[in-house]
């Protein structure tokens, strides 16, 4: 059991009703996604302001000072306590975070939702991280990934317009499910369960409903992850990376099929299934 | 005519042919959008890094710098070179940018895709924004836009992954068509067409595929233009957004559907243009 941070355990309404006219003037109500500011502060000092549902705030701080490399070890963060009167976070740590201002300036506007920025040198890291060669994934236990998400209620089914990130054992089942406005704090907020719990990526499947964009495969490869699947599709430095990588990309999820983008000799194909009916 | 910089006219493929395998085994080849780094300096000072197809990098520079608030005037900036060699991008300004630093400093990580990060203060500028009280929009002149977007040539027909933006005349004439992996560069390519075009926006019509986030509404509104249409939804603070500023958002805009969020006053409703066959 690793260490565990003093957490709050703040929640908040994610989604809201509103009036809307369709195209015959008819009126009715329809829910819609929160989107609210969270401003973080470590040890007093202003961070960043993060845009997001609000479903796990203090899961996605822990992932975005993990993820942004802002933290090395969970150890070294004594509490985040999250206040959505005020839309802010309070970080301490245990020794601080040396030179902040210098490590947070290097800044990449990047393609991915959400968190759109990352501070620099991610790149830098790829070049270091190796994922298991030995680790496969069965077809058939990609299809009872993909449907579980199908069958997952969600705010997505409920009010739209919010990515949702899973991850799962390597026999597919769903370890976590987080939905965010932005993916890419649903990526992190994903990290930052994983840290809290200790669990490594090495024998894991992490699926996206969002597009396999450059930083969403370098999240991937950071939590040590080697299958990323997603309902959408990729783009050319997506591909680029997880090629870099070895990474399993799946792309285009839907029903029984997929298409393998990257890292296809760790698929053990069961193409009969592909015929079995989908179970309504 | 406005003052027009000394621009670049750099060009890129915009897609790239990879071989998949699907979940029978069968190999073949699709087209994935490009997804590239362009690092801006000004002054030869550099400032951030854009991830882009690179499709319009000039104007996705000049709309960025004009939606970041970093230049006032089109008539500061000199000129803008791009060089895909070095993926890097010149921009000399006439007299520099004050106080760069301290502007970039406070940051937001955004729900929107690409232009994540916004220099702080873009809530600060929303009270001062307003727009025209008397401008409408038909149905039947929404439904000529949706169904342009529908028969428009795209990357993302053959590629998929990319998000459109349009800009369009209060009658319906499709003016500006750009594509990009994060819908926020996109927007903002929007925006340095217009600037360099000298085009207002009380007058025109916004479409985007993508959400309808609070920064893709206040970016509407910082170009002055009453109408930001959807195909896809929008979430609380978008919302929230748009009623503060009496801007007409319309969400779900596919076919002949479509959602009226706020400002529906400014819609001329057509009811009876629902019931007309969709020309195919």
């Amino acid at each position: 059991m690793s260490h565990r941070p003093l957490l709050s355990n703040a929640s908040v309404p994610l989604t809201k009703e509103v009036e809307v006219m369709d195209e015959r003037g008819r009126l009715s109500t329809i829910s819609i996604p929160a989107e609210r500011p969270l401003t973080l502060y470590i040890d007093k000092r202003e961070l960043v302001t993060l845009m997001t549902l609000g479903g796990a705030p203090e899961s996605l701080i822990l992932g975005y000072l993990r993820n942004q490399r802002l933290v090395k070890a969970i150890e070294d963060i004594e509490a985040i306590q999250v206040d959505w009167e005020v839309e802010a976070a309070a970080i301490t740590t245990r020794n601080g975070i040396a030179d902040l201002a210098e490590r947070t300036s290097k800044r990449v506007v990047t393609t991915g939702c959400g968190q759109g920025s990352v501070f620099g040198g991610l790149m830098d890291e790829v070049d270091k991280i190796t994922l298991p060669a030995d680790a496969r994934l069965r077809q058939g236990t990609l299809y009872k990934i993909v449907d579980t998400i199908r069958t997952q209620q969600s705010i997505y089914k409920q009010a739209g317009s919010v990515h949702g990130c899973a991850l799962f054992s390597g026999d597919g089942e769903m370890l976590y499910f987080v939905e965010d406005v932005g993916r890419h704090n649903a990526v992190d907020s994903i990290a930052g369960r994983m840290w809290l719990d200790g669990v490594r990526g090495e024998d894991k499947v992490f699926y996206t409903t969002g597009r396999l964009t450059s930083e969403m495969v370098i999240k991937g490869a950071q939590m040590g992850i080697p299958f990323l699947l997603s309902r959408s599709g990729t783009t050319q430095m997506g591909h680029m990376v997880a090629e870099k990588l070895g990474m399993t990309l799946l792309a285009r999820c839907t029903g029984k099929h997929f298409l393998a983008l990257t890292g296809k000799e760790r698929l053990i194909m069961e193409p009969h299934l592909a015929d079995v009916l989908r179970v309504a």
